[in-house]
């Protein structure tokens, strides 16, 4: 086993989970011996030479990393060109490895990191480094190739899940003389990954939610609203979980209908809102709307266990694959079966992952386009079983990590990004 | 104690505990060997002659129904006008309950509930049949006058707290490279007891949530944009906390900004999203918005303790004070001291409470208008303390009351309403 540090980065939008992926990362390499050091900002910090040791975090600091929400070590929207494009990047970023004699890289996040882990151990190669990249899957838009699902995913869903089924309660309680109509909208600009989660809610067409929406779908706001129609006459309440992503016929976004508010600015999206209006409207149906954006990705508190094991499982098996010597691969969760779940770790090449999205399959919206099948039923049943342990503190809030984050100090010149 | 039965019935904008009460009730009265009825959907049911009998509950459904959100019986915005306005209904209400042998009447909702059940029991004294009402109070806005606090509201202030706690962790990631400034949006159109409990995320101003929005102060977009400024300069990202009630010097709610979406409806509420546009556009800063509806007061998953058993002891209270003669009383909460939180509860007459509105006192908000002091998270933070028990489904979703309800055979001729 070659001697050196371990880098971890976070990348992109950051979930429930994605710091319980961390927290077995610096575990397993403390375990192995191995220093791990963390990124600032994701490949930002790498490139700027922002890095953080994590040898300080004592058990109890790492048990609470993995129970705080968000990217404890800060992610960033950041793609890196490719190596003929930018080649002063990959060189910089060899450099630090160098400098901080970095033997393994684990990058946490989506199709773009899996992307840059390639790129990078590339570079390496090129400029004579021997550097291992890994790639640790992470998005709660499920959208990672070869996966089963992506860590991040399960408590999305199970926030979506548990959020529609209560709500829909309190609607249904106030139909006859308020609310008829409510509608939920959830994450997922390209696919319906979250949507179709909100299914899960009921165990039939005739529980809440009645209609969802997905981006895989064109919307015809007439066919909407006569459903709406329909179901509220048949059950006296109509709940909607809508797609942030809900196109028409011809593509265009319905959250971005470019009306202006009262300062004349372009509103912000919003396709609850736009439904809801069209609802009161024309219906002349009392509608309310929620949209929970980040609160829906960053509830830790109602985490998936399943998700919660797999994001710490990805974690110990991306140090477990950089120690082994490989490169460029992606620990993967692979389903063994449906009921009960069962599933395994298994490395995946990056070069199959980077730049994919999976699509959700056509077979799971059903033939009329507002509801899931039994098939993706099955397939997402699994992936929000389970509490993912919460520390509550006295005061009734999540105990949550306060790492003390301490740069190391630089071996190089500044560098600007 | 007079034999006779005892009508249950639920009013106003559900919570996350009502239910609580609701099966407290109708447990209390059992062990006193009194019958139980339930109207459908609040007074209109009880008018209507729509009563639900209780007494097929087992142990099992009175366990669920406690931990299940929205009303179970339904409930109604109807407020029954003045005993001169409306002579019928009252008649009506009365026969009603001489038909089924009702001799108490438990209304469990807000300030209009108060004031129903005050009329009712007036209406009885004038109709020539004993009939004692008691109000239970119920309301997540908080604004009930003598109680401590109103069931429901620690439920919803345990919530906000959390999702907000949660939400800037995962804002306090993303800032270098994507959303600075998140803003949401908490119920609350009169009075900011919500918005406050925002507060309780953060330990001081130096934590999120940085700015909370009072419906209390009248709201100056050049100061509120400043401000975020200033936030974000000095944090690197800004939280807000919006009460959906805001309102500007002239007193135009900011929700009623009058604009139209793109069928030319007349756009729903939002204040989140009209503050959003107005950061993005005047400080150029990306930002994000939430505005979490019925999923706030409905989420029966992160219930407080103190807020469960609250609303439990106060349904055992109002059948006792039924049982022992009172009439136009409701038990309300009586806090003995802050820290460890001690709270009894007593009886109080309705017309104390009645058409009264609590509002929050001015002490409790900073002089800048943009922060809780001191003195009002010593009143806050007993209230969000503890987690109410969920019965988890191995589904990965809580399991809720099914409860199999059954209107009473009518003994008395329809009535329109």
């Amino acid at each position: 086993m070659p001697q050196g540090k371990l880098l971890y980065a976070q990348s992109g939008g950051v979930t429930a989970v994605i710091n319980a992926t961390a927290a077995a990362v610096i575990q397993t390499a403390r375990e192995r011996g191995v220093s791990a050091l963390a990124a600032r900002n994701g490949i930002l910090g790498a490139l700027r030479e922002e890095l953080y040791s994590t040898s300080s975090f004592g058990p109890g600091a790492l048990h609470s990393l993995a129970r705080t929400p968000g990217g404890a070590f800060g992610s960033c929207r950041f793609k890196l060109k490719s190596i003929d494009e930018a080649p002063r990047h990959y060189e910089r970023l060899i450099a630090v490895m160098r400098a901080h004699g970095i033997r393994w890289f684990l990058y946490n996040g989506g199709n773009d990191s899996a992307d840059t882990a390639l790129k990078l151990s590339q570079a390496g190669r090129k400029l004579g480094y021997e550097l291992a990249c890994i790639g640790v899957p992470k998005t709660v838009d499920n959208d990672l190739a070869i996966t089963d699902c992506s860590p991040g995913f399960g408590s999305i869903a199970k926030y979506t899940a548990v959020s529609v089924a209560e709500a829909s309660l309190d609607v249904q309680s106030m139909m006859e003389s308020s609310t008829r109509v409510f509608i939920m909208e959830v994450m997922g600009r390209h696919a319906g990954w979250v949507a179709a989660a909100a299914g899960l809610a009921g165990n039939s067409r005739e529980q809440p939610p009645h209609l969802i929406l997905f981006p895989e779908r064109p919307f015809e706001m007439r066919d909407f609203l006569s459903r709406v129609r329909q179901t509220v006459d048949r059950h006296g309440f109509c709940v909607v979980a809508s797609s942030e992503g809900i196109r028409d016929r011809d593509g265009r976004f319905l959250a971005d209908s470019g009306h202006k508010d009262a300062f004349g600015h372009t509103q912000l999206g919003g396709v609850a809102p736009q439904l809801a209006a069209a609802v009161a409207a024309r219906l002349g149906l009392k509608c309310h709307w929620a949209v929970p954006d980040y609160l829906q990705r960053s509830a830790r508190h109602l985490a998936s266990a399943t998700d919660f094991a797999q994001a710490q499982a990805v974690g110990r098996a991306a140090v477990e694959y950089a120690l082994e010597g490989r490169n460029a691969v992606m620990p993967v969760i692979v389903r063994q079966r449906d009921r009960p779940y069962r599933w395994t770790i298994e490395p995946a090449e990056v070069k199959r992952i980077a730049n994919r999205e999976k699509k959700m399959p056509a077979s799971f919206i059903s033939p009329d386009g507002y509801a899931i099948t039994a098939k993706a039923r099955r397939y997402l049943a699994p992936l929000i079983e389970g509490e993912a342990p919460v520390d509550w503190g006295k005061d009734g809030l999540p105990r949550f990590a306060r790492l003390k984050l301490k740069l190391l100090k630089r071996k190089l010149p500044e560098y600007s990004v």
